[in-house]
């Protein structure tokens, strides 16, 4: 019966998943919202020129791709950071602090079908726009271990990295766009025989050779940001490390140290400059969150600004607090009724009483006072209601 | 620079828009959770099969396609109600009511950018599925009612009608589908003459032609459903007339009689019997909410069930209340704060103690006093904090 399925890598949310996204989705906003954040929708449909040079050509190729009506390409929303940047550039006061926060679906075609990953994705993510510096890496990461706590997460952590670490080095070796390409692949596979063959192609001086090496290995602790400090020389290097010693440290001394980890071999993301974070869970293979500083983004878009954001999958989230025994069933009803006779206004009268005291009340079309009852059994409704036409009792019943 | 433009016909939401709709949805999403319907949500792409019959060609050429890595039509979701209504064959229990409501965006490709229309439009429903007969019609128009009226709507009027009025006639008259079409068009259009001049190259009977041309004039009051029972004599235009009677007399009798009228020349949707409503608020020219019985739906996806339900155009709705002066401004944060020094945990504390006490806190990054307390000004702040390492001084604000 294809006629009936769904397209691969897409889902819908029945009602027990859905509770649970909504409550995680409130949850994340309220968050959001306290710091500041003000929420944004943006358009699924885009033209394709929007993102044709902007992002590299992977991505490109993972978008869903349609032709409107005048002959134009457009593309489903393959991301909402993009998006928020070109809605902020045409509409925002760029000269202020804009924080934004959303709850969208994004796209992205993928091919190979026996993959997890999903081809339309829920996220909700923030956006801190403007000029925050490195108070703004602290606010961004900081509101990303309280919107998991929120959600009800515990064994979680956020991954720090700083994208320019990485590119001092590359800057100082003299490798081009294509060198540092390959080389950022071996990197974020941790294939250290990968880095040696290729920098011995390369004829890299040693000095270099052993921050490369070493790079796959800067993970843990905050012992290897003193490691990283000493394995480099150039300048923009060396600011990525300290910069990420003051925001490790802010986040320590408000007591969050547990919740982070550093890793300078994390060279993630297509628009991602300085700051990099990732969120992991415990048994779950894919992170949960992802962000950083995108300083040259929005300048694409005609308005240069600084800028830090991260989205969470929400999906992803969900199952990580399954794994966790997190996630609520769906409430039920308070109430259950059914008419025995013709509606009424006393009906109507009573489930109004009742819905404004807060409760929830679902009419029923059972014909015998008996299904009513095993129905509100069943669904753990507490208290049944029989309409005899005007008349009506109330009767509890026990689980 | 149309690089950066959206294409025609979808829209952002910006923060005081996105604000205004968040709280409608949240407010019909509130009435409709309190009368027992769960939320759920559908997939953004479906098989272009799942249509393909079940939609007339009018509908069908109105949907976004695509085409999928295997060679599948893919289209975007073009209505939510069929979409549930696969879902619900798929996953629920078809034998009990189901209850369900959502908030989404379906797509309308539209080929004309000089309509009002959107191609991209957020809509708010629910859908009633299961045996409930007259019941359920009554309930979903007092639940109508009562969710404009929840969202703030003050000027408005749910139109009922029932499309077994006119079904009966024509078949009556033995008519075919395409003669159907052609004066449902004429019907819809309110043109008398276009009917007569149909009728006459038809020679249809005079009983019918009185019916027929009578159709467009029976809207308004109730008396209308008095003449309506006159004009006809078939048994399901009959019980047409009789079911609205009863449903109409439950809705004045619940106190709601202002809030509705009776239009038997409502010819509307593509997959609706029986029941048709349509709400239309004051000086607005289309109808905020849509909606119906469509009981022969669900079995073209193989579970034969009844079901009633409707739409709320969430855009609409909030063009509605804004020409009722009825849309709220955004609430400002209730402090702002700088700090002068280096991020510490003090501030930390601070904020997360403000913010526990239900605060909205927000920092801002000016290096100057006047700066910032120019900035609550402007922003209706009340209180603004200036953090000078650990210490720091609360300012009380005046507008």
């Amino acid at each position: 019966m294809k006629k009936f399925q769904l397209p691969y890598g897409v889902q819908d949310y029945l009602p027990q998943e859905c509770y649970n996204k909504e409550l995680v989705e409130n949850k994340l906003s309220e968050v959001f919202y306290k710091c500041g954040y003000e929420r944004v929708e943006t358009s699924a449909l885009e033209y394709f020129d929007l993102f044709d040079g902007i992002l590299p050509p992977s991505a490109i190729n993972k978008m869903f791709k349609m032709t409107d009506s005048d002959g134009s390409l457009l593309v489903l929303r393959p991301d909402t950071t993009l998006q928020i940047c070109r809605m902020a550039a045409g509409n925002l006061d760029t000269g202020e602090i804009n924080r934004l926060y959303y709850c969208e679906n994004s796209f992205e075609f993928l091919t190979d079908n026996s993959t997890a990953r999903t081809r339309e994705f829920a996220q909700v993510g923030v956006e801190l726009l403007g000029n925050t510096g490195i108070d703004g890496d602290i606010e961004i990461i900081l509101t990303a271990i309280e919107a998991l706590k929120a959600a009800g997460l515990k064994d979680f952590l956020i991954d720090i990295g700083n994208l320019d670490y990485f590119g001092g080095i590359i800057e100082e070796c003299g490798f081009d766009a294509s060198d540092a390409k390959e080389i950022t692949d071996y990197i974020n596979n941790k294939d250290v025989l990968g880095i040696e063959m290729f920098l011995t192609s390369k004829r890299t001086e040693a000095k270099f050779r052993d921050a490369l090496i070493g790079l796959p290995t800067l993970f843990g602790k905050d012992n290897v940001l003193d490691r990283a400090e000493k394995l480099c020389s150039n300048k923009r290097s060396l600011k990525a490390v300290r910069d990420l010693k003051k925001t490790v440290a802010a986040v320590r001394e408000c007591g969050l140290g547990d919740y982070i980890s550093v890793d300078l071999g994390m060279l993630c993301g297509n628009y991602y400059s300085g700051l990099v974070i990732r969120g992991i869970a415990k048994d779950l293979g894919v992170s949960i969150l992802d962000g950083g500083r995108y300083d040259g983004l929005c300048g694409k878009f005609g308005a240069p600004m600084q800028a830090v954001g991260f989205a969470i999958g929400t999906k992803r989230l969900l199952k990580a607090l399954e794994n966790q025994g997190a996630l609520r069933e769906t409430l039920p009803c308070d109430i259950a009724y059914v008419q025995l006779k013709n509606f009424c206004k006393e009906e109507y009268a009573y489930v109004n009483e009742m819905k404004k005291s807060g409760k929830r009340v679902q009419k029923t079309f059972f014909t015998e006072k008996e299904d009513l009852l095993s129905y509100c059994r069943k669904k753990s409704v507490r208290t049944a209601v029989i309409f005899d036409g005007k008349n009506y009792e109330e009767i509890k019943v026990k689980g």
